[in-house]
């Protein structure tokens, strides 16, 4: 392990979550609140990181391991510092509780602690949806995106942060590649605060709800999330565009390089929308008789499969009193998720994908066991190495899965709470069922419960080997 | 497809059928009960199987494929005629229901449509217990233990249906270990049926008892299960040998034959007891203060555990009115299930072994990308086939239980019932929660639910490629 490296990458994220929370102090000052919260957190930061950072080591050579490593301490270190500003502030006076909020931000997923969120300073609540945006896209890409590091650090990074199975990274160039993720997501972020203002929703909120959109988060400024602005045009409109944030980036950059074959050939995005497009028509079916005109029942099945499907997490309407059927096809999607290399959470498509492809090759291999199959992927064969890897990550997410319902289960609460509110944070969702439904949160939880699972939504961020490997004695050793 | 040669198997498993009947007619004749049931049963048996057993074929030649499909249509059938005796007799008036019935009796599952089964024949009720014996330890099994077949034939019959993964065969010679199997299963069932008249059981609630024990089934011949006797000696024993039989036969064998150092070398059977242990210690901790006396706590918690890891589904108390705790406990163990080579149905643990051994791989794997590491289990290395075949079971698993939850919520019930039902069908253990938990059933489903649950408990038993590639095109060519 080289510790030296680590800690200067460490002491870089922190500068940059320095630099970051100036937005919000900005903020903060044009709404007349105390900036003294932000103030404090970065003179912290910037005090903290300069040890780490004021000798850059010799030896900037680092691994597989070392990028893992990197990707989970960062994703820590960055909740630590921003549950501050929400400690300071007294917005959440406990700093577990902070700790949780600000985990739920930049892992996307949206779990709340806070009963009540409107009587917050501005300031804090744009904090709080903007760690949505920060961890979207991931805090590595974006410490790649405007720093030079050489093509062989600057990939084990990115494969230990961007949420995979992909299959190719978009230019030879991995800073290019970050450089033009970001751009993208910048041009897609700015387009929806531009359509959402069209539909008069006030500046501020456009822009805190476009954060929590892109990032495929959920953290709404109102208490009864985007439900409370009554305004069908920004249903659709955020509708749209978490279906949107839930596609693989490789796939704008393909539009904008107008390579459309590529993009037609994408079979994980052809699934996606078939998805999407079913599951509203089966929900709007079931649901129909409780809405007052048809436009209604559509926008809100389409509104509540995309936030599901995208793990977004915004509501506008309680499921909870949906029938069985219409809660069990959000369940599924909550576990399915969207297209790998987007903002979203879940299993995702491709993985999915690739795991039906795997059983159909064994039964082929079984009928004859002599014949050679490959399993193929947009008509790329996939290496056994990702199929493995794909097995690995299923059994660690039933494994994670079961041991925290179990867990959570000490609390007390009936078993669709503690599975769902699991599910909901591995996914990155945000919402479950039951007791922590859309109108629900999860302040009941234990201290414990809540550290539990905030493990669980960074092990979910970070699609667990970042986590796992931690756990991992030979890690540790000097190189 | 060597169409002639299954034609010709199943001829005889007909045959067996039709021999194995004989046992309910005597009863029925005993208690004076109307034989025609099982006479008509055993009439159309015969008769039906003449055309196929009249002429042995030439090429008696049969691969894997063949294994399984035989497998497949083997159980089916059993289950179509075994049904009838029910439906003749009226005793279930519905052939669906029947089937559903049979299927679950069969696959050692015990999912009940009866409300009350105190009032059924003594013949239909034995019938009904001893569906679990001889599914228990499976009829391609018995079959091998009392016909020649030559070697390879056998593997490909007894791979197909004992339960995996097991890593041995106990003798070289098939035919022997299908005898020995038998052995070992007929003399324990015996010493459980003794031990049960010492209790004072009456002989014949004692022999169906025991059908359903040695199986791991849970059918009984009374309303309130086993906890109609109010016999504590009775619900030791019972607990104890679900234990036994959710043990690898391969143990005994051992046993038998003084080898005394394999058996502790089984890391399964070590984490299977201990497992058995902690959950019941969990268990009775948390809900000490419901009973009476230390002896009723700690025996209801563990033939509660018993009942639920062996996937037998015996009841003796409602645990649906226990704390979440200890509900999320036994739903832990209803899927983990017990071990490879026994009766007992669920994942098996084994084959979680082998999946979280992979996963310490790969961290292992990704620490030092150059090092070679081997999954081994009891000290031996684990193929990268059985490595693949593993994961691949858990993708079915996995993909099995959400469609079918998905497909159950039609019928409007809670997820609880809709999640509980699923796994209690595919690991074959019977009870679930809410609905059809221990005090319920599974009437209230449609009967599109009931074949699907007949389909899974069947999956499950035969461990999902059996059924799989029945959908494979390629295995009905004609060789």
């Amino acid at each position: 392990m080289n510790y030296r490296m680590l800690g200067y990458l460490f002491g870089i994220i922190m500068l940059i979550e320095a630099a970051l929370m100036v937005l919000p102090l900005i903020v903060s000052m044009v709404f007349r609140e105390s900036p003294v919260p932000f103030l404090l957190t970065v003179a912290a930061l910037i005090v903290l990181s300069f040890p780490l950072i004021c000798r850059k080591p010799k030896d900037t050579r680092i691994y597989a391991k070392e990028g893992f490593v990197t990707a989970a301490g960062a994703w820590v270190l960055l909740s630590l510092f921003g549950a501050l500003p929400f400690f300071f502030s007294g917005a959440i006076p406990n700093y577990i509780d902070a700790f949780f909020e600000t985990v739920s931000g930049f892992t996307t997923t949206g779990a709340s602690i806070l009963t009540e969120v409107e009587s917050l300073p501005k300031g804090i609540l744009f904090w709080r949806s903007f760690t949505h945006w920060v961890g979207g896209m991931g805090v590595l890409v974006f410490m790649l995106a405007i720093l030079p590091a050489d093509n062989g650090q600057a990939m084990h990074l990115l494969r230990a942060e961007v949420p995979g199975p992909t299959k190719d990274k978009i230019v030879p160039k991995m800073r290019q590649t970050a450089l033009i993720l970001y751009g993208i997501y910048m041009c897609l972020t700015l387009i929806l605060i531009f359509l959402l203002l069209l539909t008069k929703m006030p500046l501020y909120d456009s822009v805190v709800n476009a954060f929590a959109t892109a990032g495929t988060g959920g953290f709404s400024v109102k208490n009864a999330s985007i439900g409370a602005y009554s305004n069908p045009a920004a249903e659709w409109i955020i509708g749209i565009f978490m279906i949107i944030f839930g596609i693989n980036f490789n796939v704008y950059f393909l539009l904008l390089v107008k390579r459309f074959k590529d993009i037609f050939k994408n079979e994980e995005l052809r699934l996606y929308l078939l998805i999407c497009v079913l599951s509203t028509i089966a929900i709007t079916a079931n649901i129909f008789d409780c809405f007052a005109s048809t436009e209604d029942a559509i926008r809100t099945s389409f509104f509540q499969v995309s936030t599901i499907v995208s793990t977004t997490g915004f509501a506008t309407t309680d499921f909870n009193h949906w029938p069985s059927f219409s809660k069990t096809i959000l369940l599924l999607l909550m576990i399915l998720g969207s297209c790998a290399g987007s903002t979203a959470g879940g299993l995702k498509i491709s993985r999915v994908i690739i795991a039906v492809k795997n059983i159909f090759r064994s039964i082929k291999k079984t009928v004859r066991p002599r014949s050679v199959n490959v399993v193929r992927l947009d008509g790329d064969a996939i290496s056994e190495t990702t199929l493995h890897a794909t097995a690995n990550y299923l059994s660690v997410y039933f494994a994670l899965t079961v041991l925290t319902t179990l867990l959570l289960s000490l609390d007390g609460f009936d078993l669709e709470t503690n599975l769902s509110a699991t599910l909901a944070c591995i996914n990155n969702i945000g919402p479950g069922f039951s007791v922590v439904g859309p109108t629900g949160n999860y302040s009941g939880f234990s201290y414990f419960s809540k550290l539990l699972l905030s493990f669980d939504m960074l092990a979910g961020r970070l699609e667990f080997m970042p986590l796992l490997i931690l756990f991992s004695p030979s890690v540790w050793k000097r190189n």
